[in-house]
């Protein structure tokens, strides 16, 4: 065990954790009163304290490195465990970004009168408190801390234990910040038990002090986390995303979005896994677009039609068209037209991000009314799928649920709402 | 058994469950695609058809009520239970109500354009599939069916096996209507065994086609509910609601206010359960108050310094002020001030309506703020808690969870929203 390890009893971990859910219940009273610029404040100096402590972060990490290593995992997990200098500059700047966002709490919706005179409001406010699981990504701490607090919600974070001293270190900081305020450190709390049960009491046990969970991870985790949980969930759980190419596609333009949306990054839930190709173009395209993303050194698997206009086409199976690679591999499949478009999409589709590519705009805009997703494109790349990219600022994520928050998850989406109904001393009849 | 009631083996249950959510989220998707004038061809030829067959609704009902009274049931139940001709032209009305409502599938919350060129917008779209889970009023049964095909969603109903024949009657009326508009009557599907494990299955077994879960009744079911259920749930728990009398109050519309509040319908969830009094008026307030609250036949159970200004006054208990009497009783109780007010809210309340009596706008506005309840309101009575005096039309029940949606849930409250994003060819850099 390293530093901030510990292992609690059975009967310890339950009232450790009950303890923790009372501890938030009673700062998230504290946030939901806090005004924008306390916010900002205690935001703004977790930066500075970030970049103060850098090198206790950055020796936390090298503990957790030095365990990963002796562990053996992955070159990718290593690589999202590792900090240095530039990605704590990073965890900094995100924070102070956060700082800087308009303050999602106490926005009006709407605001209307009835004939009678009484006059309603629309008010955001925060949701409560707000547990959230995560893996190895260490900035995580951070990002979800500060997201949390600028919509007003207390949380408790639970990282991966391959990161734990990362994590401290990092939560010193957050709450370092919150103090220098005058907020309870309480706001953000790190579950600091090693104990896997500590989960299971997070998902099942605190459902009067926890009102939200945001798990952050691999499928595995997620899938845990809705199965278990008795406290409302918000997943991101895959980006299984499909770039359309209809008939009056404009070639030069498809080619071009294509290739950005399967290869600027090909490890993110907004890269296209399937291409779809409509029949009266695949001539032409399919080898064009086979040759270009060969170049790119992208692996195509496609079903018969397509393989038989292009050799660099390997066979598709089924799980193919299932399956987010998060890899230089695309699907690919030559359709009828946009009915079968559409039917493919909402047979092998995840819901998250799709997009048609034509110059028709009666298309286009049946394209998005009809595709069931969070994020319904028209002639550009999936990759925009992302919080930053819509402008709100960072994101906690992107929701693949249907219920109360859809597609990227900022700040303001950590909010809900009430009424405020404000009268001259009407009675109801 | 009565006509309708069927019992299934286990193993028959399971399939026939799983068969149903199949066949709702068939339905979901034509729905979802469904124009506005569809939807309300539907329901107003629900409406004619349930004036049309109203004679074998009334059958159907004695039915339910002879053996409600063989079972012995309690007056209240039975008269929640009867139907005569007045409440079936009502459930008529409710359905054209609705058919007259805006559609709010499809409307746009917000569109914007970012610096790139890409242009959002966030589109209103129907939640999929909705489980309806109600105790003994047959009138549920038309208006959940409607409000969920409103708003585009398939539902499955599930009401209280002593409604079962009344239901049934209701439902074939709804069925008629989706037929005439050519929608697919397994848009609104019932359950039509008895077995008491069909509900489990609904909460548990079905989370692949069914997107939320609304319970509809007493305390014990919806925990019931809230404690099982695999899938989000929209709960209504129960209206705990304070009036407060600040210092400022106006004294004879504070008197008119909470006497409308508690007394003019008690068993309404809206009603006043609390009524706090500020010490600095409670002297000359307090004896008034109970003086108009015994004359319309209100009982009072207050503290001491209450009981010490009026001899109408009975001692309360802490039980007392957790307690939704739903009835012609009434807490009461001085406090110090505002904070004391606050807190003793915070401390008893549900979360669902508070109001301040004050003609001090600033201590108004604190209140407003201060109080995390669905409805907040300022000089005016509790009992407006209602999603008709709100403009919604007609409400499913008010929410008193913290996502999704709160308050007053109206056919717009039964939405998602999805993203479109519409570009020239944008490329992600």
């Amino acid at each position: 065990m390293t530093q901030s390890e510990t292992h609690l009893l059975d009967t310890n971990l339950e009232s450790y954790m009950f303890d923790l859910g009372k501890k938030a219940r009673a700062a998230s009273r504290a946030l939901r009163l806090a005004d924008a610029k306390t916010k900002s404040l205690a935001l703004s100096q977790m930066a500075k304290e970030v970049r103060t402590v850098s090198n206790d972060i950055l020796n936390a990490n090298a503990l957790d490195m030095k365990v990963a290593h002796s562990k053996g995992l992955s070159g990718a997990m290593l690589d999202r465990l590792e900090l240095n200098s530039d990605r704590i500059e990073g965890i900094a700047v995100g924070l102070e970004a956060i700082a800087a966002l308009p303050d999602p709490v106490g926005s009006v919706d709407e605001t209307w009168t009835q004939p009678n005179g009484l006059t309603f409001s629309k008010v955001r406010v925060p949701i409560g408190v707000i547990g959230m699981i995560y893996e190895s990504r260490p900035n995580v701490t951070a990002d979800a801390g500060a997201l949390c607090l600028k919509s007003g919600n207390a949380c408790i974070l639970r990282g991966g234990s391959e990161s734990s001293n990362s994590n401290h270190a990092i939560h010193r900081a957050l709450t370092a910040g919150l103090e220098i305020a005058g907020l309870p450190s309480d706001a953000i709390q790190l579950i600091t038990t090693i104990d896997r049960a500590a989960v299971g009491h997070l998902l099942t046990g605190l459902n009067n002090d926890v009102d939200l969970i945001i798990p952050r991870g691999g499928k595995s985790l997620i899938k845990r986390v809705q199965s278990d949980a008795r406290i409302p969930v918000l997943a991101h759980l895959e980006g299984l995303c499909h770039t359309y190419v209809h008939a009056a596609a404009e070639e030069t333009m498809a080619l071009k979005i294509i290739l950005n949306a399967k290869m600027r990054r090909t490890g993110v839930c907004g890269s296209t896994e399937t291409v779809l190709i409509d029949r009266a173009i695949a001539e032409v395209f399919t080898p064009k677009l086979a040759d270009a993303l060969n170049a790119a050194g992208c692996e195509m698997r496609g079903d018969t039609d397509c393989r038989d206009l292009s050799t660099h086409i390997i066979p598709a199976t089924d799980t193919d068209y299932l399956t987010e690679h998060l890899a230089a591999i695309v699907n690919m499949r030559i359709v009828d037209d946009i009915n079968m478009a559409l039917a493919h999409i909402d047979t092998y589709g995840s819901g998250h991000t799709d997009c048609i590519l034509t110059e028709d705009n009666d298309i286009a805009t049946r394209f998005l009314r009809d595709i069931d997703s969070a994020i319904c494109m028209h002639n550009t790349s999936t990759q925009f799928a992302d919080g930053g990219e819509f402008g709100f600022g960072a994101e906690i994520g992107i929701s693949t649920g249907r219920l109360h928050a859809r597609g990227p998850v900022g700040a303001q989406h950590l909010t809900t709402y009430k009424y405020t109904v404000q009268s001259s001393g009407q009675i109801r009849p």
